[in-house]
């Protein structure tokens, strides 16, 4: 390698190292230096230019830090690579799938404001991080990692681990329900549950029947996977029956997704009678039911009521059920209980879409639920989850303005409010989070996104006391709104 | 309730418990006892009727099995929701997605044979458990959990764990590429990348441009998304260019997914020249490249070649990496590193997918990284597998046929073979399997699935003499094929 002649530093030129590098750089991007060659070493450069070492070791190393030049220690510099990773980079703007671009969209139309510091969380869906039996989990996790080494670092079976099936199996007879060990596919988490049950029926074009409102992380999953939600009004009792009936005989529809057991967000429990018209509706239409069990293990108050999967003789359902709510959200399993062919095309699509589940966490999971600390668990997740929900209530009937609804969940997390005059709950949000309350808007509930009078609270995060000051905010906050009158909204615009 | 006169046991009759239980199932199926109905005390009932208590105890438990009845200790026995459960059912036959009716149909098309006790797996591409260090990760999960709790099992952010994507980033840094920790979205297992990354580009009924050979999970991927492969042959130094630029021409090619380093199963390295012009033709096209570096960390011989996505000026590369092959699968972290909009499409997939990874095993892993451990795991296994590939090297070499062919690979587990006579490599499986060696035949890694005279073995789970007894077997059924000579099969119609 041949330099030209090097100025010397000075004001107006460039600093010698830079000129070396310059040079070199050239020399490179014009093929004369190829990938791999050597150049000379520091020392011998240094003498032959007439320059420092220190000169020349820093050119060298500006070189590298662009990633030109690679030092390999005891055998010298060599040229890395093309030097394209020098040049300034064209980023071509590349064309995403139409469904990304549509779930971007939806993503972005939510809303964004300032939040106190010490705003209540009667928003949020996660299980209270206080509650998690961390070190009991903990331990039975060393302990199976101990107890069965690599075996449970290997893939595992598609359908997750035999053994925790077994167990899930039986606790779904217990509601009632039929299922075998070899009628459940574990998931990572319900969310992939749904994905996979969403896609086992319905692809891009088709239709999916979902309550209105219902879960806004299946709304994105809907535009995700390119799928148009039908919607159907939700009420008290469930779902619009005649509604349901109507929607399901359209030829487009390839599924209904409900949550019939403390339904998000509404709180909501389908009653027994709607059960089986659900029932009755999906086998005339022949089309599939997705139930979304997510919270089913978390009943306070009232008799249990048999899933949909329990009362359902013809293979309709699809049953899904979760350790997020009632346990905690980290351990990452699901479990999608269906029958038949059903089954092979979910185990074929979780095969397809990431091979296996991580055993660790699935055998610490079995001997967890085993050892009989699960139903302990429950127990006193439920015995909060009572306390939080009569203090909620109790402070709703107190605080909202005269004329505010609001559901009665039996179990759940959810709380769902109506205010009683004309006003998108989007915009009581901006002023209730400044204030010291969060709550979800109804909006995002909504396949369209629409303006709602609804929110939904949640028990998840706050305890009694703050429960009582968040809503005592959130009433204020409403009431403030409705003296100020009927806000621009066309008040045939407001659903729920 | 009443029940009617009891029979009495006998010859011919029912036993008693049956008659009682039959009555009530009638009485449950007309609806004159509804769901919630409370039973007489089986004492009371037993004295009403006239026979022993037992019996009475024995029908309700019968009837409870059958999910008729539920006791309720200290209340009583009850009607349990709808007797449905009891009827026989009548199974719809639900209409799957075309997409997962092709993805069944696909696996189905899989080879089914006997396989002799102690054949060598030659087939399997699942990292030796021997080499797991499983008591190393078993501590540090134990230590993070024991350090950040309750944190550590909430959701995570989808993106994953910080910490785990800076030291990724700096690993991918070292290849030349320009990573950033804001640039790599975590994932579960390069499996879901490879999903992820063909959704952010490509919907139903687009093409993605695909190696021939190719790995046979994303031609399960492609079918299950409704996708379809644009084969380009793959050859010695990566696949035909020509072939690749009229293919990336065309406007329903979405994507080129490629594995350049340790080709699975070819096991060849795409050479720098072809990867510059890789870059350039889909720079041309403006269509985006999925970089799968699988095996990326398994290096045993030669220099190392930039990665695509360190070649890359314009953005146009998504690149995967995965621990599943250099540490243990189990683990189920890969990654996907990405620039600009794509990023934040992959990080919206992933949230719409299954919201978040376990932290846990997150934390885990990066702890053992920066722990120095991986890299100490780096040094065994590159060990190991130099060894066995050169076992295997030599093997093929003095067993098979004549004028058999076989890839050299510079690292990774696995090496093409080609059979120097006309044949469909499934032929000989039945009998390789049989007499003790187990491989993948060609067809598998063919979008049409059509007869090939290739074969994938791979080194992950046997060891060199295991490998040196395998491929002798493998050397004489193949001698035996070639000397029965040219099968039915119509020798146009065997490619590769």
């Amino acid at each position: 390698m041949r330099l030209p002649s090097i100025e010397g530093s000075g004001p107006g030129r460039q600093a010698v190292y830079r000129q070396i590098a310059g040079h070199i750089r050239r020399e490179i991007e014009a093929g004369a230096l190829r990938a791999g060659a050597r150049l000379p070493p520091i020392r011998a450069l240094a003498t032959d230019i007439g320059v420092n070492r220190d000169t020349v070791a820093l050119a060298y190393e500006s070189l590298a830090g662009e990633g030109l030049l690679e030092s390999v220690v005891g055998r010298g510099t060599f040229v890395r690579g093309l030097s394209v990773a020098a040049k300034p980079r064209a980023l071509v703007d590349l064309p995403l799938a139409d469904s990304v671009e549509g779930l971007l969209a939806y993503e972005n139309a939510r809303p964004r404001f300032g939040v106190a510091a010490d705003a209540v969380p009667l928003h949020s869906l996660v299980p209270d991080p206080a509650f998690y039996p961390v070190n009991a989990f903990r331990r039975v996790l060393n302990q199976v990692l101990a107890r069965e080494g690599a075996e449970l670092l290997r893939y595992g079976s598609p359908q997750g681990r035999p053994g925790l099936r077994q167990i899930l199996a039986l606790r779904l007879q217990r509601g009632g329900g039929r299922v075998s060990t070899d009628d459940i596919v574990l998931c990572h988490g319900a969310s992939q549950g749904i994905a996979l049950a969403l896609r086992l029926f319905a692809q891009s074009g088709d239709c999916v029947a979902v309550e209105v409102p219902t879960y806004h992380n299946v709304l994105a999953t809907l535009v995700a996977l390119g799928l148009r939600p039908a919607g159907i009004a939700q009420g008290p009792d469930g779902p619009d029956l005649e509604q349901l009936e109507r929607t399901l005989q359209r030829p487009d529809v390839k599924a209904f997704y409900t949550i019939p057991t403390f339904h998000n967000p509404m709180g909501t429990t389908t009653s027994l009678g709607a059960r089986q018209r659900i029932l009755e509706i999906a086998a005339r239409a022949g089309v599939p039911v997705i139930e979304d069990g997510f919270e089913t293990d978390l009943r306070c108050f009232g008799r249990e009521i048999p899933t949909l999967a329990a009362l359902d003789r013809h293979g309709l359902v699809v049953q899904l059920s979760s350790f997020s709510k009632s346990l905690f959200p980290g351990v990452r399993v699901g479990a999608i209980a269906a029958t038949g062919r059903a089954i092979d095309g979910l185990l074929a699509l979780k095969r397809s879409t990431d091979l296996s589940d991580a055993m660790p966490l699935q055998a610490a999971l079995e001997a967890f639920v085993r050892s009989g600390a699960y139903d302990r668990h429950l127990v006193r997740i439920r015995r909060m989850l009572r306390a939080r929900t009569e203090a909620i209530l109790d402070a709703l009937a107190r605080e909202m303005p005269a004329g505010t609804t609001f559901t009665r969940p039996e179990g759940g997390y959810q709380v769902w409010v109506e205010l009683p005059f004309e006003v998108d709950s989007r915009d009581l949000l901006a002023d209730a989070a400044r204030e010291g309350v969060l709550f979800a808007p109804g909006s995002q509930f909504l396949p369209e996104g629409g303006p709602s009078r609804g929110l939904r609270l949640t028990l998840a995060r706050a305890d009694e006391d703050e429960i009582r000051r968040g809503v005592a905010i959130l009433g204020r906050v409403a009431k403030r709104f409705h003296a100020a009158g009927p806000t621009a909204l066309d008040a045939a615009a407001v659903n729920m």
